[in-house]
């Protein structure tokens, strides 16, 4: 490509609209432009190298029998009722009605429409193992859409669905993905993690998810410091404690005057926020739920949706309080009517002798004990992680990174395949339904990823495979008539040899086409100027290590070449 | 490929919700499956067929200098209330509302996204001229979705927007592109011509289509006998006549019971229609507008619209004629207010002594003459053409065709920069607003109307540039182990020799592989089977003509690609 007929507006200033590398150099380097919030233009830069990634992700997902199609974007609303996705989504979802008021969406992800599709046309197991895949644009509403295409509310992504007989079968085809995916981000150059995830709202049960490690990523994961656990922290458990010995102390209510939080109880008492009990009440699908943690803990709401899925969980609000007679900042699980469910997180078991709440203002009770003084219906796995908890697996310490999720794998079972009834005949004639897979992958977002990952102070350093091109010739004297036909031999020489390479043959100053060429990560810059055709050679550089040398002018091609096979 | 591991479910029966032929064999070949009125899943061999489409298109476009990016397909609402089209679409638009209430809409086309694009990044004339373009889903919300992928609601096209700083600049600029467009429709190998058309909801001046015959188009067109005319209908003018004699009669007033439309006033008098004026009232933006044209032909609201751009019209309804005091089926122009403007169709030049309404019920007037008894604001082109009327050109009949729209390139000139302010600036110094063009083809449509056009009673018959595939190698025993290896043999070598094969090694009988050959329409079959390698050779088949021939064993790749040269 030639940079004079190209469009490729790079920019000198950092944008201030940029928090992060990424998004910072993505404009800079002219990748893409913002038309709305989380909504871009993809310049040729950007579409580039996202077709880059799109043809690495093809090839794999081809050598992995996955068949590619490609399903709409507006899509009908009935099947995500069916599913219960519809109320589920939430605000995240872009709605909309078509002229005759039929309820639409543009899918975030698209089990309602495949799961369809293939139950339509594959009638016997002898079809079975399918995978479908494509490549398109997804939407969520995101609340605060930041951070260029990290959160995006238009994006990229290939999404793969799996159909198999059964549980195993299911989980064969889960493991030929999970290689892919392995496959794929290591060809991308990409250092990450393979974590155990949350559902969230694709439901299911297995899921791992693949997280780029970055610094201003917003997925934290928890790894232990002998690197036999690692989670997204969603996800993460810590150690469950042996369960505590019995009760020492009689349950005794006392005085507790202003205190309706945590941190002003035990400042009151003068004790460790752990020896309390916090009972936090939600409502979940109308139903109230009370999930007791120690007092220096929060829970996570991710993995109580994840418990009660797909009922939708709502944190109590004062009206909640008020109507349903729980007195807020005050509340105890003791005397709970059976109509409400208590589940108590798994470090809970290691306590005794609680501080909590009495169910009046400004009065705790001391010497609370589970079972003999309020009940727990299940122990479940309901806090977040902290910095320093145990492993689970052989008690080491727990630490939290930060990285970007750019590929989420599910086994979901029946999830959606039951509520849609997506069903085939079994050997014996009886009709199953599928088990099915999801295997989502952020396309745009590796991009803003690898952005992250690679860059110095003066642009991008994305890995050869993934730059827009592989190789700029840069003419430096832009009227010189033999330096300009130096530049196109070597420009068509390196064409000819099946390199990407750009020829930036605009009109600027050499010192402009180097910085843009430093900016933009051509991992190999091939300078042609006057200086150079008087000694008969050209100006080389790496630039993932700066480094420069130079080559005879006739070599130059072959130079390049050769260079580019040492870059990253 | 091989079809064993495709996912490709043809039908034996013609679907019952498919009109006509290309939406029946494209849902029986496996191409496309619908997810909703005008909403298709693309299976493997629609995706295919479209992205050799998409190929030969990118080909063309930067051949032409225009640049791909690749822009949002949710869109805010700002730039379109700017130019106009928010209210102007009407229910055609995709509307949706974000969480945060802001209004937005799923593109048809994107003049409002690419203006402000360029404007952001284009300064000076030096930059000029541009033309970016992109592949992308759009999206038209029509009231009646039908005939598969002609008339769907989110359909692929290819949008390109050319940039320049004058009015020849602009020209030149749409002259590469209809010489593109050009290349692009013959090398699809449709049946096409370019036709004067009308602009429409995108405006601007100059526009062509590019229409390929079909006898189930929607779009009409019309061509002079001798060939010097072709025009979209909608757009189409007849000879205008030359002005008349002077008038021969006086105004009389008569009765004329039980008349309110012109079939039942040309009875009771004995007259032809054609002696009669018609005065057809709409309302334009809240003012009155009254249209004249003879007693047999139609108004042609697409002119009108396009005369009075960007303003709305309504033909009056019955509350309008009470409202404003206009006796229903008996209005002449006699006597208007000056607030109501008065176009007359230049067909009405050739009449005298018209036969009219009299403004009151159950009366009309004759003698009517312009200038005399009624007055003319302005004479423009306003009626339908019909089938024989006298070409502009030369006199010659005019006859109506059927067509399918699938290019329509515009001169836009200043209609969406000056709006949306998008300026660069000149040599002079002063700032001005682009010229702009654009260019639109339908891809998904494309293959409809190739589909229309390349079929016969078994099946398609798609030219090889566009058959998903081009040869497809039958296996057809799939049980004989010589076979399989002969099959396989004769794929990999067609394989390496670059040719787009598919093997079909499904378990399936013969006869379903012939006839799903048959229905899908590759240009050259293969057949591999035990007679012929008893025989040592295989058998041959040409899709377009029937024709069958046989080749040795071991030169059947190279007989298949002789075979294929000689395919259209």
């Amino acid at each position: 490509m030639r940079l004079s007929r190209s469009f490729t507006p790079t920019l000198r200033e950092d944008p201030a609209e940029a928090e992060i590398a990424s998004h910072r150099l993505l404009l800079r380097g002219a990748f893409v432009r913002q038309v709305a919030a989380g909504i871009y233009t993809f310049l040729p830069m950007g579409l580039r190298t996202m077709r880059r990634i799109e043809a690495i992700i093809r090839e794999e997902m081809e050598d992995s029998g996955a068949i590619e199609i490609r399903m709409p974007i507006a899509i009908p609303a009935e099947p995500w009722k069916a599913t219960g996705r519809w109320d589920l989504y939430g605000d995240q979802l872009f709605r909309l009605q078509d002229r005759h008021g039929r309820d639409m969406l543009l899918g975030p992800t698209q089990e309602e429409v495949v799961a369809p599709l293939v139950a339509g046309e594959v009638s016997s197991y002898r079809d079975l193992p399918l995978n479908l895949y494509q490549v398109e644009w997804k939407y969520r509403d995101e609340f605060r859409p930041r951070f260029g295409l990290l959160r995006g509310r238009e994006f990229l992504m290939k999404d793969a669905y799996s159909f198999d007989r059964n549980e195993p079968a299911m989980a064969a085809s889960y493991e030929v993905m999970k290689a892919a995916y392995h496959r794929i981000f290591d060809r991308c150059g990409l250092d990450y993690a393979v974590v155990e995830a949350e559902a969230g709202q694709i439901g299911g049960g297995t899921n791992h998810e693949f997280m780029a490690r970055a610094e201003v990523g917003e997925d934290l994961f928890v790894e232990c410091e002998h690197g036999d656990y690692i989670a997204d922290l969603k996800a993460a458990r810590p150690m469950a404690p042996d369960a505590s010995a019995a009760a020492t102390q009689e349950l005794t209510v006392i005085d507790t005057p202003d205190t309706p939080t945590i941190e002003t109880l035990a400042a009151l008492l003068d004790i460790d926020a752990s020896k309390t009990l916090k009972c936090v009440l939600f409502d979940v699908g109308g139903r109230t739920v009370a999930v007791l943690v120690p007092g220096d803990r929060e829970v996570n709401e991710a993995k109580l949706e994840q418990l009660v899925f797909p009922a939708t969980v709502r944190m109590f609000e004062d009206e909640d309080f008020a109507r349903r007679g729980f007195a807020k900042g005050y509340v105890g699980p003791q005397g709970f009517d059976e109509d409400v469910t208590i589940y108590a997180d798994h470090t809970v078991r290691g306590g005794r002798d609680w501080v909590t709440g009495s169910n009046q203002v400004d009065r705790h009770v001391t010497g609370a004990n589970a079972g003999r003084d309020f009940r727990v219906d299940a122990y479940e796995d309901l806090v977040v992680l902290r910095e320093g908890d145990a492993c689970p697996v052989d008690g080491g310490q727990l630490h939290i990174g930060r990285s970007i999720v750019v590929g989420h794998i599910y086994q979901l079972g029946k999830r959606y395949s039951e509520p849609l009834e997506a069903t085939f005949t079994e050997e014996d004639g009886s009709e199953q339904v599928f088990w099915m897979g999801c295997y989502g992958i952020g396309i745009s977002r590796i991009l803003a990823a690898a952005a992250e990952q690679c860059h110095d102070e003066d642009g991008l350093t994305l890995p050869k495979v993934l730059a827009p091109f592989e190789v700029v010739v840069i003419l430096a004297n832009h009227d010189d008539e033999q330096a300009i036909a130096e530049a196109e031999r070597i420009y068509g020489d390196l064409t000819a040899a099946g390199v990407g390479v750009a020829l930036d043959d605009r009109h600027e100053r050499a010192g402009v086409k180097f910085a843009d060429a430093d900016l933009i990560g051509y991992p190999v810059q091939v300078t042609v100027g006057k200086r150079g055709i008087a000694n008969g050679t050209v100006d080389l550089k790496l630039r993932s290590t700066g480094e420069r040398s130079n080559a005879p002018l006739a070599e130059a091609a072959q130079a390049a070449v050769a260079l580019l096979a040492t870059a990253p």
